[in-house]
């Protein structure tokens, strides 16, 4: 049991809280016995940026081709556009390695409270699988007559037959495995987007007849972000595509506890390309560099990459681990109310992954 | 002062909840005495196109052109697909009658309870200007080898220059005039969305030098939708293409309590065509006929419909009355946790408006 990861640690906060997730596998990997992992680790952010003129090098993608998986931070940069940047590293991997399902789970974790009244861990405990390749972030499109009157910009959202077939087959799969209620909510915008949102909510249809057991609602995305306010307890696994995947999972973030929590795992499930694991947070800039950013969404996505290796045991001791350390409630990062150092809290959850 | 209305209650709980708020109205017109309203009602709706094989009459819009505004309940039902229903009627007047702002107040009214804990009146209190006209729901695009494994679907979001400027003007316009702290939030998606996303924020920069008094947040939607739930204290006024202010709004709507309660108006600012009212929510099939809606968000409508005939005084006293009504806690509808019907709600408002 041998794995190697490739640690992109990016831009701000992605650098402090990637270290806190591999100590955490580290210690993982010391109480295991059985298991070793190999990493290498690449600066490929935006500093490297202004450097070099690129996110990665022109050969990057190869470089990381032959990892088990890929363990990024966060990337983003005061100075460098987000579409520079993403477009350079982040969406590049997604997409290149067919990484086309992105879990997010939407799970409160025990010692977390919610920003909703009156909602406890048995109400928050759903899972959104988001398309992750196609959609809304096409990248096609473009401007015409700038600097004139008629400036103007177009951008294509594109839907395939093969993009959307393989992530609802993927999300009924779920749903009839996994789910408890055997329930898929599919995310759609049929009523204002009139060409890719009916071909979507067709394909959910058909695919349904493939998973006679699951019981499916289509769900408007204005009205869907609003339930998740107003009745979260009753999801089951949310599918939707890249964009509206997106928004949700940040809305899931914030009702789990904010964005320093939720994690995120882009799988390519045939397991012909790394996966990447990382954070749904951002670089977040303004406290960067300051060693107070929240790693649990980083020790998370730790134990998703152990999952996705087939590790659920220790996948398992380390959600235990890091539920006990936010239980406990001494070792609380600003974000939570606390004044922990992203060091402080990332060393407590190894302690207690060595003490269960 | 004379002015003249067209009803388009529509389907389902349209009918409900526009009976009242016109019965609000009518009052109103009777404590004031100097003011008188017309009406004209329109069976248009999903009814309607399962006789006609169409939402409205071809000359609908020019029958519609001649009134000072429309009130519009809510249209959609079982069996005609939504983007049938919206695209034959809603979206059209829209664009058609230059309705390209909708303002949406995102304010906590008295006597309701946020599903955000710990948050009062003072916290939710805020307006997002939504762009009615362009941006993402365009229309344009398409499929391509439907039937075959290729089976495709091809959307584009359309960004003008004229279009993006307008909305952007208005909107940095209000927080400027009206603004508690004269501060604006345009949401965008930049970093993902390539294209059409960086050319709003590019507007966004420009307008805001016409007012430098403004500061402006360029906000990520994900993360400004995770921000109503976590700090939607901070907010004054948030301005947000079509399908951004569509997905803000009816989140603003679970936090200040339901989509039983979000009104909506969609504003031709230059007076050169009638201006529309409905609320943020739909035709509700599953309770529709039942008598139970909340028509409170219907009534918010009215009082918005005199605020833009310049009836500041009655817009006012109608907004009093309704919080009076929702705070005394005595007829309460289902929504809301009581077991009130729309029609005793409506009347204690009346009641309450001619007791003030
Ligand atoms: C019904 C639908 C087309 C409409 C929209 O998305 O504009 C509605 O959700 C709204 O918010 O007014
Ligand atoms: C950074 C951005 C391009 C990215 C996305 O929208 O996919 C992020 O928000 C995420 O959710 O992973």
């Amino acid at each position: 049991r041998n794995y190697s990861i490739a640690l992109i640690p990016g831009d701000g906060i992605g650098v402090d809280v990637i270290r806190e997730g591999k100590k955490v596998l580290d210690t993982a990997c010391e109480i295991d016995g059985g298991i070793s992992i190999q990493y290498e680790q690449f600066d490929w952010s935006c500093e490297y940026y202004l450097k070099h003129g690129k996110m990665m090098p022109d050969n990057g993608l190869e470089i990381l081709k032959n990892f088990d998986s890929i363990y990024l931070g966060a990337v983003g940069y005061p100075g460098v556009p987000d579409h520079v940047s993403l477009w350079g590293l982040l969406l590049p991997i997604r997409r290149q390695f067919q990484q086309y399902i992105n879990i997010r789970p939407v799970k409160l974790l025990r010692g977390i409270k919610s920003p909703l009244a009156n909602r406890g861990v048995e109400d928050l405990d759903f899972i959104v699988i988001r398309e992750n390749n196609e959609g809304e972030y096409s990248s096609i499109g473009g401007r015409m007559y700038e600097g004139t009157n008629m400036d103007m910009a177009i951008q294509n959202s594109v839907f395939t037959r093969h993009g959307v077939e393989r992530v609802l087959r993927y999300a009924f799969n779920l749903a009839n495995q996994q789910g408890k209620r055997k329930r898929l909510t599919a995310a759609t915008k049929s009523n204002g987007i009139n060409h890719t949102m009916p071909f979507w909510d067709e394909y959910v249809q058909k695919i349904n007849k493939e998973f006679p057991d699951v019981k499916t609602d289509i769900i408007h995305i204005d009205a869907l972000c609003a339930f998740f306010v107003t009745k979260p307890d009753v999801f089951d696994v949310v599918v939707a595509s890249n964009l509206f995947g997106d928004i949700l999972t940040d809305l899931g973030a914030a009702i789990i506890g904010g964005l320093g929590i939720a994690p995120s795992a882009n799988i390519n499930p045939e397991k012909k390309f790394p996966s990447m694991f990382e954070p749904v947070h951002g670089s977040a800039p303004d406290i960067a560099g300051k060693g107070i950013a929240n790693p649990t969404a980083a020790i998370w996505c730790a134990s998703m990459m152990l999952e996705h290796f087939g590790e659920n045991k220790l996948a398992k001791a380390i959600m235990e681990a890091l539920q006990d350390v936010l239980e406990e409630g001494r070792i609380v990062t600003p974000d939570l109310g606390g004044n922990a150092t992203t060091e402080e809290f990332g060393e407590q959850v190894c302690r207690r992954l060595r003490e269960n």
